[in-house]
Formats: C-alpha cells, sequence, structure tokens
C-alpha cells in the first residue's frame, strides 16, 4: 500500500510512482499547502482541476483549531476538507519552531503556547504521532528539531541528535498504532543537520538503522540559508539517499528550486508560496513572475499565461484581474492561487515527461533561462 | 429581441419568460449583485453552477472604478467579467444618494464624491446612460432621485418629479445611441414616489406617457421604510401595473420578502444579501438561516441544507464550514455564499413552478411558515 515505483531516471532526476492508501502520485510532485484543512481559497475541485493529486496540511495548526478530535468526529481529514486524494500531514516540529512566542524543549518534547488561545501545549514525539493518527493523512511525519539556517554547528548536532532520538520514540508509537491498520498510514522521517554536509551524512546513516522507512524527507532547509548551502547539502545526499523510496524535500516550491532540486534527485514539494503570492497580487509565467496591479495591465486583454490550461488562464483578462486587486475583490486572490497552483503542478508534470525522454537537464536550463529573463523568484 | 412572454398568472403573481441578447430567463429570477463586475468570492462559473441567469452590476462603482472606458477596452461588461449571460447595471442613481459623502443635487443632474480617489464628479441623465451604453449590459436604467424611506410627501413629490423629467432625457439619449444598435441594449424607468400611494400611482401614469417600456423597476423600497408600508405600495401597484412587460423590484431579496413581492406581482429581484450574509457567517435554510459560527456547528456532519444540490452542500459539513469561519479561511465566504446564491434562485425557480400549477399561496404560506419557526430574516 505504501510502494514507490521508479520509472526512469535522467542524471539524478527521477520519474516514479507513489502508491498511496488514497490513490497514486505521479512524482517529480509538487504538493499544495492546506495550512488549516484548506488550501487558501481554493475549494477541493480546483485543486483537482488545477492537477493537484496530494495535498499537505499542518498537524500544528489542525491540533489547536479545531483539534485532532473534532476532525476525528467529523470523519478524518479527508472527509473534513472533502479531499479523498492522499494526504500528508507534517508533524508540527517546524511550526512550533517557527511560529513566534516561547517555546521550551526538553528531552521529552517541546512545550509552545497555541497561537490561537495563548493556551501551554506540549508536543511529544509520541503526541504528534497520536494527533496525525487522529488526522488520518496517508503519510504522517516524525516530530523534529528544526534549526534556523544560520545555525552553528554544535546547535545542529544537538537538534539532530535530539530528532533522532525522537524518531525512535515516533517509529515505536507509529508501530503501535498501525499494528491492525498497518495500510491505513505510513511515518516518514526528517533528515536533519543544517546545512553541514558530514551532519547531513549521520542524519540519513542513522535514520537508516532505525527502521526500513516507505519514504524520506529532507527537513530543515529554506529556512534562511543561503540557496547555494542547500544545493550543496542537496548535492551531497544525492548520491547517498536510497533509490527505492521517494524524497520529500519539505518547505520548497519556486518554481526555479523545484527544477534545480529535481535535478539532484529530489522527488516531492510543498510551499505555502504560491498561494500567498497569488494572494498578494504575484502570478508566475514562463516569462517570470509579474504583479498584476501594476498599470501596465490595466487594459491588457490576455490572459496571465497563453500556455496555461487553467481555469483562470481560459476566463479572464489580466485587465479584469488587475480590477480584481485594485476593487479589493476576494474573486482575485482565488484566481491567482489557481493559477499559481496549476503552473507548479504543470511544471511538474512537464519534468516528469522530460526526465523520462532523458531530455531534463537541457529541458530544464532552457526553462530557467526564459524564467530568469524577467523575474528572479 | 427584448420580448416579455407571461406564461401564466396566479393570483397577482405571475411566470414569465423575459429574452434579452444574452439570453433568456425565466420569471420570478433572483438577480446576484456583482457590485464591482465581481459577485463577492463567486466565480461565473460557481454563478452558472448556482443556477443564476442573469446578474447586475453597479454603474457608479464601474464608473470610479476601472471606468467605463477600460471595461470597454476589455471587451464591455459581458466580457470583462466573463458572464455571457445576460446583465443588468443600475443607473448610479441609489449609489450617489445612499453612499456617504457630500453630493449636490441640481435639474442638471447630481454631483457626488468618489469614494475611491476623492475627486468631485458629475452624473447627469445623459451620462448614466452613456456609461452604460459603454458597459453595455442587456438591461440599462434610468437616473433616478432616491430619498430614504422615512422621506415626508414634499420630498418624495419633489424627486419623484425630478425623476420624471430625467428620465425623458435618459429615454431621448438612449434613442440616440441606439439609433443604429436597436437590438443592443434597453432602457427600464424606474417609478418613484416613496411610501406613498398616490405618488406612485403618478409615476406609474407619468412613466407610461413617456415611452412604450420593455420592463418597469420599482425603486426607492427597502430604504429603510416599515416593512407594511413597501408591500402597501406594491399592492397599490398590482392593480396598475401593465401586464405585458416584467416588473423588477430592486434591491429587495431577503427570502421571505421574495415570496411576498411576487405574490404581488413582481417578477425580478436583487439584493446583496445572500453574499454579504454569507461573508458573515450566515447560511439560508428552509427552516430559517443559520450563524455557521454558533459553537453547536462544531461536530456537526450534516450539509447546511439537506434540500439543497448546491456544491456546498453536497460538498462540506457545518462542521467543516464552522472550521473554515474559526480559522478565517476565505474558502468559508465563498462556500456559503455560493450556498445563499443557490437558495434564493431555487426560491425563484419553486416560485415559478408553484405559479404554473396554480398552487402559489398556498406554498408560499407553508414555506414561509416553516421559515419562521426558526429565523425572522
Amino acid at each position: 500500500m505504501f510502494e514507490f515505483q521508479l520509472d526512469q531516471t535522467d542524471g539524478y532526476a527521477r520519474a516514479g510512482l507513489l502508491k498511496l492508501p488514497h490513490g497514486e502520485v505521479e512524482t517529480p510532485v509538487f504538493m499544495p499547502v492546506g495550512t488549516q484543512a484548506s488550501v487558501r481559497t481554493l475549494s477541493p475541485l480546483d485543486l483537482e482541476a488545477a492537477g493537484a493529486r496530494i495535498v499537505l496540511s499542518n498537524t500544528y495548526h489542525l491540533h489547536v483549531r479545531p483539534g485532532e478530535e473534532v476532525v476525528a468526529a467529523l470523519g478524518g481529514l479527508h472527509k473534513f476538507m472533502a479531499w479523498p486524494h492522499p494526504l500528508l500531514t507534517d508533524s508540527g516540529g517546524f511550526q512550533v519552531f517557527s511560529l513566534a512566542g516561547s517555546r521550551k524543549v526538553d528531552e521529552e518534547g517541546v512545550e509552545f503556547q497555541s497561537h490561537v488561545d495563548g493556551s501551554r501545549r506540549k508536543l511529544t514525539p509520541e503526541r504528534a504521532v497520536d494527533i496525525q493518527w487522529a488526522l488520518g493523512a496517508d503519510i504522517a511525519m516524525a516530530l523534529d528539531h528544526v534549526v534556523p539556517g544560520d545555525a552553528d554547528k554544535a546547535a545542529a548536532e544537538d537538534a539532530l541528535e535530539r530528532t533522532l532520538r525522537w524518531l525512535e520514540r515516533c517509529a515505536a508509537q507509529h508501530r503501535s498504532l498501525t499494528e491492525d491498520a498497518k495500510d491505513r498510514q505510513t511515518l516518514w522521517p526528517i533528515l536533519q543537520g543544517a546545512t553541514f554536509p558530514d551532519l547531513r551524512k549521520t542524519s540519513l546513516e542513522q535514520v537508516q538503522t532505525i527502521e526500513q522507512w516507505t519514504g524520506i524527507a529532507v527537513g530543515g532547509l529554506a529556512v534562511g540559508e543561503p540557496k547555494d548551502a542547500m544545493f550543496e547539502v542537496l548535492d551531497s545526499l544525492a548520491v547517498s539517499l536510497p533509490n527505492d523510496v521517494p524524497r520529500y524535500l519539505m518547505g520548497v516550491g519556486f518554481p526555479k528550486d523545484l527544477l534545480n532540486a529535481i535535478a539532484r534527485g529530489m522527488d516531492m514539494f510543498d510551499c505555502v508560496a504560491p498561494t500567498r503570492i497569488g494572494r498578494n497580487g504575484g502570478a508566475y509565467t514562463p516569462d517570470g513572475p509579474l504583479q498584476i496591479r501594476n498599470a501596465a495591465f490595466r487594459r491588457d486583454t490576455s490572459p496571465i499565461d497563453e500556455s496555461c490550461d487553467c481555469e483562470t488562464c481560459s476566463t479572464y483578462s489580466r485587465g479584469y484581474i488587475r480590477h480584481l486587486f485594485a476593487a479589493d475583490e476576494l474573486l482575485g486572490l482565488r484566481v491567482l492561487s489557481l493559477h499559481n497552483v496549476r503552473f507548479l503542478t504543470r511544471l511538474a508534470s512537464e519534468a516528469r515527461e522530460q526526465i523520462k525522454a532523458g531530455q531534463f537537464s537541457g529541458w530544464s536550463n532552457e526553462w530557467i533561462n526564459r524564467y530568469n529573463k524577467r523575474g528572479s523568484s
């Protein structure tokens, strides 16, 4: 039920097929983020039409509101958010470490303050697994200790060691929960080690001694470190990651980063950027991003992206969408979010086709050159 | 091209068919309001799926932003907002008189301050017609002088007389514009006279001397007067309005008001309530309106309205929609707006069926009794 089939490689780039309880997912794949069990402004039908096949939701947010017991009472996360396809929940670790407010880490877990009601709560490895089990996504993530992109080596090593000890506890808890329902949910580990390739190597080796995983995530990147440092880590991992499981690069999703990470063997991606940027009037195009509020688009009858097949591009002119933003019409946020999600799912699909044709590298370079001519995100 | 066919009457209630350049509209009909060329949060496909057949947009708002010349440059209002079906634009009169800020009325027209940039602008009868011609809706409305619901008779009479003089100028201007394009747009007059049945009678008689209209609107109601006073005016008009044109009751659209006005021979309605109420967490049901933020809905697995066929009711539980509102997720605004629009289009359709079956009065009384048991809006 949690199988990964590697269809084709092209250099380090990979085309694969991930089989999950709620459906199959072709990789490389971009996962839109539904932080609070809703991909901002978009309906499940929108997401399907935009080519999304797996959606990510946030354990931390759903735990504090409405609470996993409410989600469970309403039929579990798939039914709750009316998304019958695969789902992945993060562990809550990243949110706890990145949200403002005081938090206290000790060996048992991390204590934090709810951003909703200010209450003190404790997330332990066992609790993170229990919450995700109650939510019921196809893929759950182990609780990790995330450090900032500029962390020094001692801090990174300390967090890595703790993440590994927590991983053993997550795995034990998940085994006990899935004893009678092995096909319901899988648990993936998260590699840490900040920007230090030797720590990343240790992380990968140690993680693999704990269990036979069905997927491995790379965490703690795109958290403020220089982009070169991120790619250096990915380069170092590309040669040593196991080939028979999908590799999920957490929190990465700008168009060029997606291609550069696919080139380094990454298969799965998530990012709030397409919807967040969309709500701010930004739209991806093959010629780089555009800001629709720009007065130049006032009378522009062309679509956001001539080559795009999404509802936004087949329905509205840039001039109309600019008007929606100028007039604070909520439809504007929605139509750009939809387009940006579609842009990334198409990019991942096209990368897959190019890998299968053995032409990924040349195509990717051309794509990035064209994109760079106007924009840089 | 602007024909009205009266299919059936049942008491004063009427079932008809209005033929317009962009399509046919069965009456009674509820028109969702796209103030700024967008029905808040809803796409044209949503509106079609919700059974909307004609949409209203606001001349005043489109004139100040983006400007009718921009709408025209982007292909006219239908193409601009991607709504290929019938459209009606109001004249701007109601907005100018109801929006905050100073305004000055004289015989020539009304001077007002733009709510967008504060600039002084003048709307004359000719200008109101010109703007609507540039926008290109199927139905344009004549510029009227609207007085508040508690206006005294002298003020109401003065405004009515001015509205009649302005109507002659609107009609002359529209005739000159449509000389070579008679099938493109029609102009409807607006009856005024506040809550004074004798003024309303004068208004109707005078309006009919000016031209052979293809439709007649009743304005200046639902502007703060007691509901009894509104129905008294409609009662007085029911016997004297011509039968061969549609009758449009402006700004009315709460469910019970719709039925009570249909009983008095009204055919067309518009109101921002379904989308405004929806954005505030209110949802219409046959048992009265509900407020989805109510804690009682936290674990409610049922849809908003068991009897509704809209995407919202066939997709989401009340518990999930409550979560969307609690978590400030924009999808919540959208799903309730969609349901509320569908609720009113279904109500109008069902009224039509009951009229055709000669059972409107009994059905309407039962419907209102059930609705009253819980709510009162």
